[in-house]
């Protein structure tokens, strides 16, 4: 590869002639592991005339070079790299040498909360029972690619280079609000829609606007994780309110409550649908509270074997509801797009709050997506994944009864994975350590628990990415790691 | 266009008969504007499976449908949303009654800051001295949607899908850290970047981490507006610091500051360069009074007339400098692609915050940027824009000594905007409302200002947008239009 002019700079403020200087740019290049072996120099006439310095000085700093071994020449073609030009240190230059007391210059720290328990490589892995994952068998990647392809034509160029400030793609929300939303039975105007960059965007930006350190937010327990890093940023207090086999029940929610965070149509982790009667239990205790109630309508779309129940949102006359919503998982998660629906006053402050922070999510994203749902991909990917997941979780149902493992929690409509529970006095902590190293990947169910000391005995199984024959022999493991563990205890 | 069968919703709580239930439903679809005119309906087979009601239920329910003249029927091609149907209320429908006081459960308020000044359809204005637009004419369209698409490919699509939690495309950093700090005068390492949703997010992160409402921030005047509402949120202490032909005087920001915001490159909006001088003395400054510098490396790849300054950060051993770059500028704002440099224990913090908030920048654009900058096509798009703009330049000068229009502040290196100052006694915001309506855009200056009472009579002038034939016709109206004002005042 052949190194930009460009790149080299002299620093104005350096002291000795200017052919050590160019030098000593070079060998600084090479020691901080920024100019590489075999990498071809710029010629010396290119040199010079970028640093704007003489030619004969350039030359004059490559012959050094040479000598020192940093460079070598090849006949007709140029200076390059030397391959036995030194190795990079490993650590920054000596001219770096910290002077700031971060532990002071910091003013507000947000490191240290939850970790994903999921390896960045489990795709390698035989057996991964892990969640949220796109599985690319399922994945319309060819229709995709064409509305992409769209998305970047002439005609939507202006709308995807477009600054938009605090605007959405147009497109997007119309489809959002006429088709999407109605299928939830919630009818909204483009006014009460937001696009953010995935759900978490989205909890994030109601969280900042609803609460205040004088509020109380009443959590799932046990419930998604990174809820919790999200309220640590407003220093709201936290109320965890235990859920059942059908989620969260109305009447636990304490006095006080200010606002309620849950996800109805699939309770994480205990795959739990909100019962209807429940739904409405769950209003007409908001509205005792006057509370604002925070909707997660998390994987409504994977309701494969019965229909999913109507949204929260869509049984609220009084506008107390915010809903949630997300493509990331029905799409792709790296594709970081979901909305926010809920009364024009509140959208107005998420609105403001999502301009200062990044303004909104890049117009191609926006506009490939309305493409892809309104060419109806979306549907049919939706109905595509469906069908996958009826097969696997059947045959998940059958090795888990085969295996003897226990269920403790399991989607009313379909969903994408099965709540466990472990024999008594096993922790699925050291379990899932275990069965890594036999290729197994589980989730445990302990960082899911608000409660200072969560029970240790339960873990996830998650099926969208493992292929449907590796089932049963992954659950096979799984039962044989608990017997060892049973043995053992 | 068919309305797909999915949208139609019954809901459970209401009253009525299935008939009058399904007349209902699709009379409020189209009340509420989600059902139009010449839409046309699922069939009685397709909908009575899909609510789960007798399919003469649904034929009786659309009988009535069209007797009201809802729907229409043709022959064997079905039923349709009626001509004839009324037209949507143009407000709510009856069922929804707000009943939450925003006022209230609203607990913290981001509404009502700057808006820009822009109008939104800036593009249909014949002189458009508009800033930070792309151009289209000089974008290289052709090019980036190849890298786009193979950043679809099937070998990328792991990497675009995936959820990276808070990681980057290790792509797009690497070659920020071998190749684009490298011409900033800067090394750092991948541990050191974070790829931010363009400069507006990296600038938000890095005021986030940095104060804390004890803290006092430095702040150029008049300076970039956005840069307050961001810190409005950490309710930190604001110094304006007032800023001269040279941009930011290192000797006059106070004592007890604890973070410098400052754009040495191109001051936004004097577009003053900070000189080599003043930064070694701001570097300097910012060591006595041990504070944080956060360079926002506005337009650095504009210096087409002289090459750039080294930035803040490549003169920093201490590591006290966090360094803005932003890719909006070069490729086009709708991408909003940006990235911070710092220190390893600020970075950290930046890193855990994006997290919180969306966790990272969409994994298809950060591939695609990464393809197109490997690929030599950024610094060819840079070149290309540098001509066109060194051209412009040279008419927007010659135009306005001729009209004797008065500039008021310059970039030393090139950049894209002028800063005017228009004769005593003109206030720019009425005069921006008259050319206006003369299919002039300018930008007035006292939104720029962060004292109290700013001065009225400065304006910007950019040129990124306008085509170079304009620039003659359009600064003569400027120029009519501020001897009219000059009468009448």
């Amino acid at each position: 590869m052949a190194i930009p002019v460009q790149t080299f700079f002299l620093h104005p403020g350096a002291t000795g002639t200017l052919q050590a200087r160019i030098q000593q740019m070079v060998a600084e290049g090479v020691l901080s592991g920024r100019l590489r072996r075999g990498e071809k120099m710029p010629s010396t006439r290119a040199l010079a005339r970028h640093l704007g310095v003489s030619r004969l000085t350039v030359a004059l700093a490559y012959t050094e070079l040479l000598a020192s071994d940093y460079l070598t020449s090849r006949q007709r073609s140029g200076h390059f790299i030397s391959e036995n030009a030194p190795a990079p240190a490993g650590f920054p230059p000596a001219a770096r040498q910290e002077r700031v007391d971060w532990a002071r210059a910091i003013g507000q720290r947000f490191a240290g909360g939850a970790v994903p328990e999921r390896p960045q490589d489990w795709a390698s892995y035989r057996y991964p029972f892990i969640y949220g994952q796109t599985d690319p068998q399922l994945f319309d990647h060819a229709s995709w690619r064409l509305c992409a392809v769209q998305a970047l034509g002439a005609r939507d160029f202006r709308a995807m280079t477009q600054d938009y400030y605090d605007r959405d793609d147009p497109e997007l929300v119309e489809f959002i609000t006429r088709q999407t939303l109605p299928r939830r039975g919630i009818s909204a105007r483009p006014e009460e829609v937001l696009i953010t960059l995935g759900a978490q965007n989205a909890l994030w930006l109601a969280a900042q606007v609803l609460l205040t350190p004088e509020r109380t937010a009443a959590l799932e327990d046990p419930g998604y994780p990174a809820l919790r890093a999200i309220l640590a940023q407003t220093r709201c207090r936290i109320a965890p309110v235990a859920v059942d086999a059908q989620g969260l029940p109305p009447e636990a929610i304490p006095d006080g409550t200010g606002v309620i965070f849950t996800a109805p149509s699939h309770q994480c982790p205990t795959s739990a649908t909100l019962p209807m009667a429940r739904r409405e239990a769950l209003l007409a205790r908001a509205r005792a509270l006057d509370a604002i109630v925070v909707e997660d309508d998390y994987e409504f779309e994977m309701a494969y074997l019965t229909p999913a129940l109507p949204a929260l949102k869509s049984l609220d006359p009084d506008g107390r509801v915010v809903h949630v919503g997300s493509f990331s998982k029905s799409l792709f998660p790296g594709l970081r797009l979901g909305y926010l629906v809920g009364s024009e006053p509140f959208i107005r402050e998420a609105r403001a709050l999502r301009a200062a922070v990044f303004r909104h999510p890049p117009g191609h994203v926006q506009r490939t997506a309305a493409h892809f749902l309104r060419l109806g991909h979306h549907d049919s990917l939706v109905r595509r994944i469906g069908r996958a997941l009826t097969e696997r979780r059947a045959v998940m149902e059958a090795e888990i009864a085969r295996a003897g493992l226990t269920i403790a929690g399991v989607g009313a409509h379909g969903g994408s994975s099965f709540w466990m529970m472990a024999p008594p006095g096993i922790d699925t902590g050291a379990l899932a350590e275990t069965l890594r190293a036999d290729s197994v990947l589980i989730e445990p169910g302990a960082p899911f628990f608000l409660r200072p000391d969560p029970p240790r005995g339960h873990y996830r199984l998650g099926y969208t990415s493992i292929p449907t024959d590796r089932i049963g022999p992954g659950i096979t493991r799984i039962a044989e790691a608990l017997a060892r563990a049973r043995g053992r205890g």
